[in-house]
């Protein structure tokens, strides 16, 4: 079989994990593909070789143009959103498959570079984008083609759940622990894309566009991070039997009028420890999918990690590379169901709202009306004395109502004269 | 687009489904193919449809040969390995691409199968084979396809995980536990397939064999069913920590030659309660994957059931369909490794023996010599003397030594004139 030519485009940890499994394992990718597997190239931003010591020069370039289009697969893991989205339309158009690990360049680019694919019948894999090593992009792609998903709910942050775990397990807080992520180098020197969920938002978009096979704009993805939780909140949801996880959630629901829509939003929430997602620890990633017929199904790995990455890349090139062998045009993107995103302030939820009140009598009262008035009703409401200063702690439990009104009452009682403080608001979900 | 035939074999649980899904989600099914899918029919043994109620008659034929060179797409779901090779082969030699869930047929004909399929480019999708609804077929071909698996632990038949599981929970007898699985309607009629870890052999040859891209004859896989699994061995992995599950074990390792060799076996093991496998309740299965690069990896869901087996027996379908509408050849079986399959006898374990001995001075030291005679090592002894009868319970767990020397320690303890029974043997794996 005539070789088939790889450029691999970036030479960061993964590029460079992925660059070096080509050369080292030549002849066992060989024997998987049945045509051996070349690397043409890595492309770099600039030469200065001291920090790839492991790669040979001579296959570092800084003309990625070129390189894509002496290509038979690109490998795409420069990252970033402009500069990739031109070299992955350049290896499309020129009849090369892509392969990327960039949720990024997917979640804001993605039906742009699917219909391209399909034009010259390329190949364009994705697995490493969500989920790390865990194979999640061709489950919900081929596996459950047949099924309707319902809902995802995925621990997709490793980053944030390492830290939410450190908190929960050592009672740290929040500055404690992401020291802590960054010492086991499990956060990068500026975490802000990970702490503010905006990571865990481009892998929802991407999830909830594979699984309701529709677009979903990540400017339609409602993102919280985790800037704001608590030692106080964790402890609090110890206390209640929850745990406290960064969630991206995709659903199929029901629109206000009656027709079907799709939601995704990442936030916090709180999860009754008892369910899957709950014992997910450390720095790992899973995701848990409900499906019509299927039923629950879970997905748990490593989340990250350049090895890890790696595995999802090298799957998505060899099965690329074999297709190649076989000949025949790629899998095209299955058509659109054109289901639409559901309004955020329509999806229901239900809301822990912690408030420091003053403690007198008729509080609840007052402030139970004041629920009552947004047409939300209180699940349970639990009142704490503290020790001192004529304070209470109040916390409130809601039954399901939309975003829109639960962020109406948190409003309210944040003006309400008897309310000195809205200590912490959080979703519960999963159960 | 011309409509896509699809013949489906069998009306039992999952043919059934299959069939009513493919007549009452027509249009959902057509947008995600991109062409209609059309039942051709239903192939039956026998007409009388009082046992297929939900079934249009006119779609039952007993001409199952007709109905197959007049399709598209065959699904096999008859079930039994003869009648049903003949018509796969029958269906792919005439240039239809197949989907089954029969893991007997695969275990035993697999390779003859693929390569049929390959001959004429069509494809034979199986991920309802193992795992039920669980993606696990597809991950280990393609996701993991550049990654080295090196070991695989599987709970793959519902049934004993069932079992043993109401055995831990509710201190059930093993006869009490599978009346009560098939009360439940988790055991057949005739659960001796389940009990006697057939059903997961098949599996474990299955998985095996895609995982390290070689041939596993059923026959080279040992098997050991949960038949003598007592309640008192069941209460003593309770204190130790541990649970017991039936696994089905994929691994590669290094044999007697220095060079690689694999294995797959299924026994019931000794578990430590933290692992990951240890909290699968109830019916459900799941796969755990320990890969080079990818670390471990689990897939988690419901493992059997009409609706289930249905979700992955319809996912193959629309991926097959797709690939019908695009054209070009189906994915081919990935080139053989050449792995050999290990003699049973050389791989290592570790054993947990309970013996029942006589209470009195030098038992102990005696017994220990028999089994470092054999050259294993124990790792652990504790002997609790019985409320009466003179007699002491001994259980000793051994550090890790081939399969052959453990059998054949077991074998000299029973003959010792100092042991009264060898109450149980148990492999511990996970650790």
């Amino acid at each position: 079989m005539q070789p088939i030519r790889v450029a691999v485009l970036g030479a960061g940890t993964v590029g460079a994990e992925v660059a070096n499994q080509l050369l080292s394992r030549a002849a066992d990718l060989e024997s998987r593909v049945g045509a051996p597997l070349v690397l043409a190239g890595v492309a770099v931003r600039d030469l200065d070789a001291t920090r790839r010591p492991a790669l040979p020069k001579e296959l570092l370039t800084t003309d990625a143009e070129s390189l894509v289009l002496g290509a038979h697969i690109v490998v795409e893991l420069i990252g970033g959103v402009e500069r990739a989205r031109e070299l992955v339309l350049l290896a499309l158009e020129s009849g090369a498959d892509v392969v990327t690990g960039n949720k990024a360049l997917l979640a804001t680019h993605g039906p742009e570079l699917f219909a391209a694919a399909d034009r010259v019948g390329a190949q364009l894999n994705y697995e490493a984008a969500v989920g790390g090593a865990i194979p999640i992009i061709r489950p919900l792609r081929d596996s459950l083609a047949g099924d309707d998903v319902r809902r995802i709910l995925g621990i997709v942050n490793g980053t944030t759940n390492f830290v939410l775990d450190r908190m929960d397990e050592h009672d740290d807080t929040l500055e404690e622990a992401l020291a802590d992520a960054t010492r086991h180098g499990y956060a990068e020197a500026d975490p802000s894309g990970d702490v503010s969920g905006t990571d865990a938002a481009h892998k929802a978009a991407i999830l909830a566009g594979l699984a309701f096979h529709t677009r979903v704009p990540l400017a339609s993805v409602p993102v919280e991070g985790i800037e704001r939780i608590t030692r106080d909140q964790i402890r609090a949801s110890r206390e209640t039997g929850h745990v406290v996880k960064l969630l991206a959630i995709c659903e199929r629901l029901t629109g206000p009028d009656g027709k079907e829509a799709v939601s995704a939003r990442v936030h916090p929430a709180l999860l009754p420890r008892r369910h899957p997602l709950a014992s997910v620890r450390g720095a790992n990633n899973a995701v848990y999918v409900e499906a019509e017929s299927a039923g629950s199904l879970m997905f748990y790995g490593a989340g990250a990690g350049g090895p890890e990455t790696a595995s999802a890349v090298l799957g998505d090139l060899v099965s690329a590379a074999r297709r190649h062998v076989i000949g025949g045009p790629g899998l095209a993107a299955p058509p659109s169901s054109g289901l639409p995103v559901i309004d955020a302030g329509l999806v229901s939820s239900r809301y822990q709202i912690s408030l420091t009140v003053r403690d007198e009598p008729g509080v609840l009262a007052r402030l139970a009306s004041i629920v009552a008035e947004h047409d939300v009703s209180i699940e349970t409401a639990q009142q704490t004395r503290a020790a001192a200063g004529g304070t209470a702690t109040l916390v409130i439990g809601t039954h399901r109502a939309p975003e829109a009104a639960l962020a109406a009452v948190v409003t309210a009682l944040g003006g309400a004269p008897e309310v000195e403080a809205v200590a912490g608001v959080l979703r519960i979900e999963g159960e």
